[in-house]
């Protein structure tokens, strides 16, 4: 695996004391994602000498903050330790007291955060709220890689709608199905694993109407220890079908035309977004608190999206095999090779005899 | 880098004292790529102790073959030394004096041979001379690369056509050029230099019609010190358009219908290959001792190749950005998605910000 546009030696260089401890506070996070919405997902590691003496992450909106668990964890072996947190702590009371409180009256000497608050009502408040107090505080540790763990979560705060991260699997020619048959498997098992978690870990994943009728895919997360199904998203502009399909059940969401008859949907328990464009759509998504989406669905529906500069990341699967004629990734329309979408941040990966390549369309919201 | 399909831990592995020598052996043979046909490439060294202290490849066809430059490198250090050898040496007399007599002359204890010839005739004799004279001979040390290495002199000598490799670069959304323009570069510098040594080290390299006209294509070595240009050979059926274009120069190889007037291209210096069907181009590129044939034009000329089952090897760039609408890589008959080729052998590399995925559909010719 190889990082673009890291500094040379960067990926293979030592990581620093703050940056081993924040990694953990990272890995203990992304045990949230997917839970956490409207929340973000955060990690906390309180470290006493060498010893990490507490651990914490938010689990799901409406349970306490990763600090607490943490500091709950140190107990009297908090004064004089140093906290790392992936997200600055919170300064406000919202449906529980500031994190900033308690780290304060645990006596904890440093806090060590990777990236500050994108809601501008709170940014950098927690920052002097802990300064004020007289601790240490460092930030900055570990940043992008935070940043990229709270995408949704930024999204949502920043643009009001969902990152969206657009998963294909294609042949080495360039083909994701064949012309005249479902989707055959493109790529093996280790892929399609990797595939269901990020089923696991985004708020939604979304198909088109071509997809769901072709497939008649369930839309939930399988093989995955522990692991929770995202909200099924269908695009059907004419939705003519009715509520037929595994993909629909009570929170499904139904992307339609604003004029659709979607009553039978609406008996059924289906949430309906009524929408003229993609970005209506996905701004409807937002209003749901539906923070990260997956697209799998299709090279109609992923093109309108990319069309409208709307995929903010891009995920495939190459498998080492030739197809010849079938159906290619995108409709989008012709443009000159140098016109092509450049992806940034690119990740290289082999999953068993696939390559699984990743990079970003977008920056990552921030203020 | 990966290689598919290698044991576990085998690429991790550490190598033997006679692996390392090996290795060795091979990176000098891979110097005289495209130059030795119709013989192979070949390397030998000479150890005394843990010293080499004799290297020598063949450099070229009518040349002393590897094992003599190491053994004149040697010298008086030769008796009771190892020599390790990328082929089976040869026990007959041809444009040179079998190289079994040099090393049993020499006084080498041990010979180490990668490969067996696959010439019928003469595969095995060396090892039968060596061991005649009391040499202890062990055959087989990576073999596998040995023979990779000599495919297309296998790939002569066995089927009697080239060793095809066919080489394009795509979008991460499958398309190897837009609709309304030639060949913009999909791929980034170092993806285009790693092109230029394979034009470098395959005896000829091939464009179709479309190709030509498009782009006009010297088809020679850049920016490759020492490079030498491989062979033009242009597939064009009817060939109306005469020898106009960069590719044609005295020694370019058309290969057209057998009832094409090619007056024009023989009084060129061109010559002319006349074949109903892609095995007996191929077939007629093999008479010419072309023994490697980089495929590098056209979704057309490629999957008419393919499609005779005539394609041995695959090597794609992959860009990560994403066209829309443009040409795939391939025309050939949709198939069902299980029944699309599956590669071998696979290794993925990245440069620069692209992906090189390289992997087999033939076994390498053997006896």
């Amino acid at each position: 695996m190889y990082t673009e546009n890291a500094p040379p030696g960067r990926v293979a260089a030592a990581l620093s004391t703050d940056e081993r401890w924040m990694t953990l506070a990272l890995d203990l996070a992304a045990r949230g994602l997917g839970r956490t919405t409207p929340n973000p997902p955060v990690g906390c590691v309180i470290v006493q000498g060498e010893e990490a003496v507490g651990l914490g992450f938010h689990p799901r909106s409406g349970e306490p903050h990763a600090e607490i668990f943490a500091l709950r964890g140190a107990g009297a072996r908090a004064p004089g330790a140093t906290a790392y947190v992936t997200l600055e702590p919170c300064s406000h009371h919202g449906r529980t007291p500031p994190c900033t409180d308690a780290l304060i009256t645990s006596g904890v000497r440093r806090v060590v955060v990777a990236a500050l608050d994108p809601n501008p009502a709170v940014a950098g408040c927690g920052v002097q709220a802990l300064r004020g107090a007289g601790i240490d505080v460092t930030v900055g540790v570990l940043e992008e890689r935070a940043t990229r763990q709270q995408a949704g979560f930024r999204s949502l705060i920043v643009r009001g709608r969902p990152w969206v991260v657009a998963k294909y699997a294609m042949t080495l020619d360039g083909k994701v199905a064949a012309r005249d048959e479902g989707n055959g498997a493109v790529s093996g098992a280790a892929a399609r694993a990797r595939a269901m978690t990020w089923r696991n870990t985004l708020d939604a994943v979304a198909v088109g109407s071509g997809t769901l009728h072709s497939d008649d895919p369930a839309l939930t997360t399988r093989g995955v220890p522990g692991g929770r199904d995202p909200r099924p998203v269908v695009f059907d502009r004419r939705a003519r079908s009715g509520p037929q399909g595994r993909a629909w059940r009570p929170g499904s969401v139904l992307v339609t035309a604003p004029d659709t008859d979607t009553s039978a949907f609406e008996a059924l328990g289906v949430t309906v977004v009524r929408a003229a464009t993609p970005l209506e759509a996905l701004t409807g998504l937002g209003c749901l608190s539906i923070s990260s989406l997956l697209l799998e669905g299709g090279p109609t529906l992923l093109s309108a999206v990319l069309d409208a500069g709307l995929v903010d990341e891009v995920r495939v699967f190459i498998a080492p095999k030739l197809l010849g004629r079938g159906l290619s990734p995108l409709t989008s329309p012709a443009r000159r090779m140098h016109e092509a979408q450049q992806l940034r941040d690119v990740t290289v990966e082999t999953l068993g005899p696939d390559v699984l390549v990743i990079g970003l369309l977008s920056d990552i919201p921030c203020l």
